[in-house]
């Protein structure tokens, strides 16, 4: 059997064999890159219609819809299924994780002509507007570092204060660059701003990837790194700032500097490696916006409302677009998706994408495996000996459910009458 | 409930409320024409993105693809129940004909979150490359003037090669110029060529209304209007061209001159009013390549072989664009549909349509209804005491399929746990 696989990490997918846009007007085709799961790949070529001006403006980003994306997936199962010799009949499942699974999801979803199933492994197909509270996804991150060690959570709520403190004088934000060995010194409150941000899309991101085992996906990291982050925020209630940022400045290392290669930490990036984050931020500011939000109470972070109006102006003055908040419900059915079938939906208790994701069955073909000790898409990565039973398990019923699908596909049409009147 | 009628005679519905295109470059919004069951509709108005310069030029008409229209009617039908008091929880079915109903399926398809089901009447999904025989059509408009009349169709099959015998000499270009009526004279060769195809289209017309009642739908026309036209069609075999000429000349005139106020009859139009044409023609060039044939046999028409790239060749002269043989079959699945749901597919057994219709049940809920005595979508047309059996037996059953659709909605879903592992 062929299987199409779609992993990314919140990362466009815009792969195209041959193009074809929606649109007749152009006409061009351009190379894809595509794996087949009897091949290793290792040649150069990402899946970029116009080259490095991909990113270049709005008119090349233009391409970059999942709508796209999807029929792209379609011309090319069509094409491997057409050249591969012995693959004309074989029945395809799709398998991604996190917009990959989305990706997945949607694909069995408008295409079921041409993958019998999919597996969307950590998908949030509901984090869009009107279908989750905006706050549930930061409550998951807090929750993975409250049972991750004493005092953990805690200590990250209090940092917050903590840092406006010791950077309101020029000698604390001189202190605090020299603590976190900050590759550019903090010089005033915006950079605070940054510093901070940077600090919670680091706690996000160990949520995200705390896995039973060592890692390499947005870092290399020990297993159960938010343990290991932790024993360094086990401070009681009477530490003093600078103490408890010393403690955050070692839990941050932990992240950035595991291999102890790292001369200095910056702050305007939190993972190595391009993951096509512009394109992502892109397609946040078009089909794909995803409300989030703080409030401090029941999360460890500065309180931060949802404001569309803010992203929606922020999204123009960078890529000239403005989001259409209601596209992803219309087009892809949001809640309503019953009437499809054939599509596992796997989430981790510990991912905080599984906020946004389908966490209960939808109808007998529409299913939910909960991962509980589970971080993003663990269910897809290379099996582990520190492999939790609940993911081993996990893996057993989607391939059960992958068999399913494909005894079906092989089994004979019955034929049926039309009504003669 | 409200109900989506999107009939059409291949034409474009190119509706757009407010106008989302599928990239974001482009922001506009445009007004759309649409009707509710309990509305008449008679201000001005159409659905053109452009105005009148929507057909100018291939960049206007990118715009008018299947994809494109779909996705508007899913805005617009949001728009209509988010507005529209009391509609919030309406079940929506869409109905459709003709490439209405094409589009009426392909929306319950790709779009189930937004109709509960369809109708698609006399629906041609399937006259598409490699899924019926290119003759088909043609066999089906022959065989109902075969049915119609003592010795028409043979009288059709043979009128070809008279008007070429006629044809070939000065005098016969002028004889036949002025039996016809004809509102410029044919001049050469060529004129004899689209002489011959509006004959062959009026045929095709002719077999798609063959109403049982007076109607109006591309002329005004008698009941049973193929019975009339083969009134004069009954020489025997040993009749002359002229003589035979002049019986096919008044045929054709119960077509274009049945209200009797025709001064002449012009042969680059076949239907009065603006039905599109132009528009349909674009589509055919794009997403909508319909593999049609005769070969002289099997059917009353000259032989003519489908030739792709002379197809091809005419849509790149014409508009600059190619169309994609295949794409039709990947988007919207050809014959590989049976994942989906809730779809009536009617057909008339006297429409050359039902050639490329859905004429057998694919499943309990894709369903075939057969209409023997029915021509192009008569029942979406308004009941008439000369209605036969056959359509209100029809109606009946589809309106049951309608009311099941709208139970199944409004049914609370079970709730289903998720596998804890």
């Amino acid at each position: 059997y062929l299987f199409l696989f779609t992993t990314s990490h919140l990362t466009p997918f815009t792969s195209n064999f041959p193009d074809r846009s929606f649109g007749f007007l152009e006409d061009g085709t351009f190379k894809q890159r595509y794996l087949t799961s009897d091949v290793y790949w290792h040649k150069p070529g990402e899946s970029m219609p116009f080259g490095q001006a991909s990113y270049s403006d709005s008119k090349h980003l233009n391409y970059l819809t999942s709508e796209q994306a999807l029929a792209d997936f379609a011309i090319l199962i069509k094409n491997v299924k057409s050249t591969l010799p012995g693959a004309q009949h074989s029945p395809v499942i799709s398998i991604g994780g996190s917009y990959g699974g989305m990706l997945s999801a949607w694909f069995r979803m408008k295409y079921p002509n041409i993958v019998v199933g999919a597996l969307a492994a950590s998908a949030p197909i509901w984090q869009f507007p009107g279908m989750v509270p905006c706050g549930a996804f930061y409550k998951t991150v807090t929750q993975d570092f409250a049972k991750s060690g004493y005092n953990c959570e805690v200590n990250i709520r209090k940092s917050w204060s903590a840092i406006n403190n010791i950077s309101s004088s020029a000698s604390g934000l001189v202190w605090l660059s020299e603590e976190f060995s900050l590759c550019g010194p903090l010089k005033n409150k915006n950079d605070v701003g940054s510093f901070k941000n940077w600090l919670q899309e680091t706690w996000v991101n160990l949520a995200m990837v705390d896995y039973p085992y060592e890692a390499n996906f947005l870092q290399p990291l020990p297993r159960w790194p938010i343990q290991a982050v932790c024993k360094y925020l086990t401070m009681d209630s009477t530490v003093s700032d600078k103490l408890l940022l010393q403690g955050v400045a070692q839990a941050a290392k932990v992240y950035y500097n595991y291999t102890g290669s790292t001369s200095c930490l910056n702050i305007s990036q939190t993972a190595t490696g391009n993951l096509g984050i512009l394109g992502w931020f892109y397609q946040s500011c078009t089909e794909m916006v995803m409300p989030m939000c703080t409030d401090g109470v029941g999360d460890m972070f500065e309180p931060e409302e949802w404001n569309f109006q803010a992203f929606s102006d922020e999204c123009n003055a960078m890529f000239g677009v403005r989001p259409r908040a209601d596209w992803a419900e219309v087009v892809y059915g949001g809640k309503d998706i019953s009437a499809h079938s054939n599509i596992i939906f796997s989430n981790g208790g510990l991912d905080p994408w599984s906020a946004g994701g389908v966490t209960h069955n939808i109808s007998e073909s529409l299913v939910s495996i909960m991962i509980p000790d589970g971080a993003h898409h663990l269910d897809l990565r290379y099996s582990n000996k520190h492999d939790p039973p609940t993911v081993r398990a996990a893996r057993t019923l989607e391939l059960m459910y992958f068999k399913e699908w494909i005894r079906q596909a092989k089994r004979p049409h019955r034929s049926h009458s039309h009504y003669r009147l």
